[in-house]
């Protein structure tokens, strides 16, 4: 399977990273809200081993924030999503699933609340800005949506916390999980979060001034020297291990947040003013028809998963895999993907059609990192 | 500039026609739509050639369809687009600008009416689908949004004519320009329009059933052979000389169609629905201050234009170069960008500043085609 090239134009933006990105030695990207994101440096598995033992710089500007401020900003955040955010208080990020009118998923971001009538939504892979924008203009609601200047760097690992500590000071440490604070950067106040897309633990830095890109990398590198910091990316192997969602790969608006196993996160059991809450509540009432499962699919490491790869039971296609790789810690190819009711249970034996060949497959309910 | 590698995942969706793609030999890709859209196949400048003499046959699936369809879809288009639609005929296209409450570009796409309550929206890099259906949502317009399973494939040059007629017979020749009809392929109606991404000549076909892909693409090939038919895709030289505009690269929502020169696609002189009318009309009074221009850049051939490379007049920055390429037929690099009114005027000259150093700059009203 050879690696396509990526044509480089102004439409994929750049990110004030990435010389830095480069200089570090990128080897792939994709493109992620028409920005550039890295998928590797040294190779997937090197990066993999590196973020599980170390601390890894992750640009990850391309996590556009979508501003919503103004008197209605709160009215127009909960006809966003299902879950319920009466409870949201200022400093706290929430895993935030939008839905459309018919309850499918428009993205997974996490929102965070800058005050009670700004909150920025820190979105997934598509232009959630466009839907914001149109939904307060139709509805005639009094609040601005804007795309802010700000390029989010995730500081990921189980030395992140350290490396923080020597940047930001020793208050760092009471930034507690899923909440964020104010920190100060030569001069510029910015926002920092304790987030990010792995799960060995870390840091989201929301530089919201480009200029302090250079400054701000050079700083981290230089105080993580001995603690080997490098750059780093999202790894594929992490994430699927660690059973965290991509939107657009395991899910797509054709899904809703219950089918993704998201829940937890809807208040669907009374009337919001969720656009797509009486689709949910419909759903919820009929029985959801399948869910996202982890999968351990046998044999040699696979290919990249570039469309969905169906299951079977015999004859009978019950669910398609959306994510899969190696793992080299597991020693299988760990995978993602939805699979019918009849099927989801624990331990579940299947089959994959994969572009090489069939493979057995067993489905779990727990991601493969929980169950170690 | 080393060229980096495209990461392949289900995110970045493939198309019906993507195997044949890669077969075809592509050597890169963009992302579109979240979609692959070839770049090159032999090299740029040999496919640039091919299509001014032969004829190339484009996987350009990720041109995404937003239908529009129902009793309100005259009137929420007509909210989206300054142009005015009264005249539109069924089986006519319209280039139409779509623009935000402040007039700012958010897709230039053609839209095919395909009845008098349905339209198809073909869309550039974008989520319109998300600002249309939340419009509709937000009106409360009686009117379904869907992205419907259509994937466009362009037949472009100048031996395009005789290709189609070959296969979908004489009826072909009377498609005037920028209509469409209907024809039939193994037994499936399907829409053909002439119309495409390059100034050669051309037709679109809106395959409308991905089983079919294969087929098409065997039939053209082996209708084509000694008409030289290839694999080809838009082509950056053949637009930049075209001035064939690119959303994303020469405009974005920061830009209004007026400086895109666009003008005579608007209608402001006069109170419609369109939402952005008030923010251009003020402009239109106020006067226009910047407008993309046809520049050619001298020296040695520069590299792709990965972000805005300003132009100045002494000290004075006076615009804003966004596609640049070396033209093998003009011998210079073509050019386009944003030039302020003062310095817009043909022949003014001007440097910019590329990252391979300071060049001389010519300001032209007219794109290169259409000044040789």
């Amino acid at each position: 399977m050879t690696v396509p090239a990526l044509s480089i134009t102004r439409r994929l933006r750049n990110t004030p990273f990435t010389d830095h990105v480069n200089i570090a030695g990128v080897k792939s990207y994709t493109v992620y809200n028409r920005m550039l994101l890295p998928t590797s440096f040294n190779s997937m598995e090197e990066d993999y081993f590196h973020l599980k033992k170390h601390v890894q710089v992750w640009d990850v500007s391309c996590q556009r924030q979508v501003s919503v401020k103004g008197p209605d900003a709160a009215a127009l955040m909960q006809r966003l999503t299902p879950r319920n955010l009466t409870n949201m208080v200022v400093g706290q990020c929430y895993y935030t699933p939008i839905v459309n009118d018919q309850g499918g998923m428009l993205n997974d971001p996490v929102t965070l609340k800058l005050a009670e009538d700004h909150y920025w939504i820190s979105i997934a892979d598509g232009d959630l800005l466009l839907w914001v924008k149109a939904l307060a203009i139709g509805f005639g609601l009094i609040v601005s949506i804007e795309e802010p200047e700000v390029f989010p760097l995730a500081i990921q690992g189980p030395k992140a916390s350290e490396l923080m500590e020597r940047v930001f000071g020793p208050e760092i440490q009471t930034i507690r999980f899923f909440r964020f604070q104010e920190f100060t950067f030569e001069g510029q106040k910015l926002i920092i979060s304790r987030s990010g897309f792995s799960k060995q633990g870390g840091f989201e830095i929301y530089l919201n001034r480009s200029d302090l890109a250079a400054p701000l990398w050079n700083t981290l590198f230089k105080a993580g020297e001995d603690l080997q910091v490098r750059a780093g990316c999202p790894n594929l192997i992490e994430r699927v291990e660690s059973g965290l969602l991509s939107y657009g790969n395991d899910m797509t608006s054709e899904n809703t947040p219950l089918e993704c196993g998201l829940g937890r996160f809807c208040k669907i059991e009374s009337d919001t003013n969720c656009i797509g809450n009486e689709a949910l509540q419909k759903e919820a009432k009929a029985g959801t028809k399948c869910q996202i499962r982890s999968i351990a699919i046998e044999g040699d490491p696979l290919f990249p998963c570039d469309d969905k790869w169906p299951l079977f039971d015999g004859e009978n296609h019950v669910g398609d895999v959306t994510s899969a790789v190696w793992s080299p810690d597991f020693e299988t190819n760990v995978a993602l993907g939805m699979v019918n009711k009849s099927h989801w249970e624990n331990g579940t034996s299947l089959v994959v059609q994969t572009p090489q060949g069939i493979r057995k497959a067993i489905v779990y309910e727990k991601c493969f990192a929980d169950r170690q």
